[in-house]
């Protein structure tokens, strides 16, 4: 299996984020993509290649030009108004009821329009890594297309909480969302199925109206669990795209029972779909020794997901998501991918 | 003139706010207060008084329930869920497009829902000062309704930039819209003039599709300026309340000369609308020292401001608001009562 990556993700590296009330060390870090290519790599489970450069054109089918110009400017905007010495970009105040939203504001006011969390900082390297990780998912896809049976997007920053025209949860550009576009716009009909921790809130609504693409997603129930505002089991599409949505929320401490049992109603719903070809947003954060998580997959578990994966003989783009506890990363990832190869 | 205070406001004393990319030390401190009340007592301006206690039920006719209920209960669910020693209650994660607003989920959703920004932490004594300073304002216009040409709420925390469901901007309850809607329920037709640095974006919110109160704010232009998302001159009121919402943004750097012009034709609007009695959201942070502002007003301005109030020729209930340069703020908020009570 390729495996596409670049070094550029290593420049984004905020130093923290904001949540429960105090800033945190940032979660989201290089070590993370490093240590899963290093397996990649030790385990020889195929090349590791550069990504080839894909147009804008590609990012625009399905974000807003809005949310681009602001992610592309944001560091500049915020230096040039608050120093070089500036800590990371992040909002403060946002356009809540009432409020009016400034897509053409002042950096305050466009970060507050764009964003949804605090979570989600900017530095000098965001946007060149967030730029790239798009092009890593549009050339895995591109191997897909050319007749791979599976291909690796090892994309940094994640991408799946990240909307059309709304970014967060450590997400800027939505690569997996842009990676089954580019698919759709070859005439193929692609299936995407998260299985970060997390929902997939920002995929999700990029195709909730439409039939073209289905989402199916395993995760936290967001009554407890970050992103709080979407992912619960009613949600199942709206207009064109009712019923081609699906949600399966998990309690806390679900283990690889309750967890299996959600895949087999995953895999079903991808198969009565139809789908011609099969993007995974590759999550590790399900893994019991996760850091900010509360599901309890273990180390083996991942080599039984790919296995779960693979019997649904479809090509697959893994796309990397979510996932912190580094020390078991490089493992659990390359395990996901070694059951799938395998099998 | 009878001011009303309760020390009650002290144990409101977040140590922190989240803005700029950083947790930056609180300026909407317990000093604030205690320097105006000395101030008033120093110079003799009328007694300072305990307020009455007010029902809920005048809080509901401006506040949405969910809202109450939430702040109400906001430390006890966040310390239940964090700990003990949790730092402050502050929102993370917001429904911006595309999310579901949760005002029945768990308090991390609940803030979201129900806040618009970073600066308005919740500390144990929050929802207590909250409450008492909503019957601060409601017994200054108790005041005023059984005679009196004027009166001073000494409200802490202030409420200027809360709306009937959102709360922000260091105010958690609009105590001069709760005052306002009293009058109105009273039979009276009050006019609010706002002159604080940052717009009223709460109060404009729970009167713009109404013409029984006017609401007139003289404030930074937000197209740099806090709250970021209201207070363009474009907003004139809606439905009834079309023509009833006059916004009067100022450049920064504004002195006494613009300032002076904004305030006559507040004046002239306020006249013309006919107001039994004039509440004023007194905000002191357009001091040419203010630490967070950038209007340039000096000390005997606030006098001027007082006489040019007292030419209209009506009751006035001040309320206090914002004004964050500690050592001047009692010289120039008495200033203004002084320059009212002279005239």
């Amino acid at each position: 299996m390729k495996t596409f990556y670049s070094p550029s993700h290593r420049d984004h590296s905020p130093p923290h984020e904001f949540e429960m009330g105090r800033l945190a060390p940032a979660v989201e870090i290089p070590e993370r993509a490093e240590r899963v290519r290093m397996e990649v790599e030790a385990r020889k489970l195929g090349p590791v290649l550069a990504p080839s450069p894909f147009p804008d054109a590609a990012i625009l089918r399905v974000h807003d030009r809005g949310l681009f110009k602001t992610l592309c400017g944001a560091h500049d905007d915020w230096t040039k108004r608050y120093g070089a010495d500036a800590p990371a970009a992040i909002p403060s105040c946002w356009p809540a009821r009432g409020l009016r939203e400034r897509r053409e504001g002042d950096i305050e006011s466009r970060l507050g329009t764009y964003c949804f969390d605090t979570a989600t900082p900017i530095v000098k390297g965001t946007w060149a890594a967030a730029r790239k990780a798009a092009d890593i998912a549009l050339s895995g896809a591109d191997a897909i297309a050319n007749g791979a049976r599976a291909a690796f997007a090892l994309a940094r920053p994640p991408g799946h909480h990240a909307s059309g025209d709304v970014y967060g949860g450590y997400c800027y550009l939505n690569n997996v969302a842009i990676a089954a576009q580019w698919f759709v716009d070859r005439g193929l009909k692609p299936a995407i199925l998260d299985v970060d921790y997390h929902h997939g809130n920002g995929t999700q609504t990029i195709f909730y109206r439409r039939r073209d693409v289905l989402f199916v997603s395993i995760h936290a129930d967001p009554s407890f669990a970050y992103p709080h505002f979407l992912g619960f089991a009613d949600e199942a599409g709206e207009g064109d795209g009712e019923g081609f949505n699906l949600n399966l929320p998990l309690t806390a401490g679900t283990g690889w029972d309750g967890y299996s049992q959600a895949l087999d109603k995953a895999r079903s719903r991808i198969e009565a779909f139809g789908a011609d070809v099969m993007l995974v947003s590759l999550g590790l954060d399900t893994f019991e020794y996760d850091p900010i998580s509360q599901l309890r997959l273990k180390t083996e578990d991942y080599l039984r997901m790919g296995e779960c994966l693979a019997r649904l003989d479809k090509p697959v783009l893994f796309v990397f998501e979510g996932g912190y506890n580094v020390e078991h990363l490089g493992t659990i990832t390359a395990n996901v991918l070694e059951g799938f190869s395998g099998a």
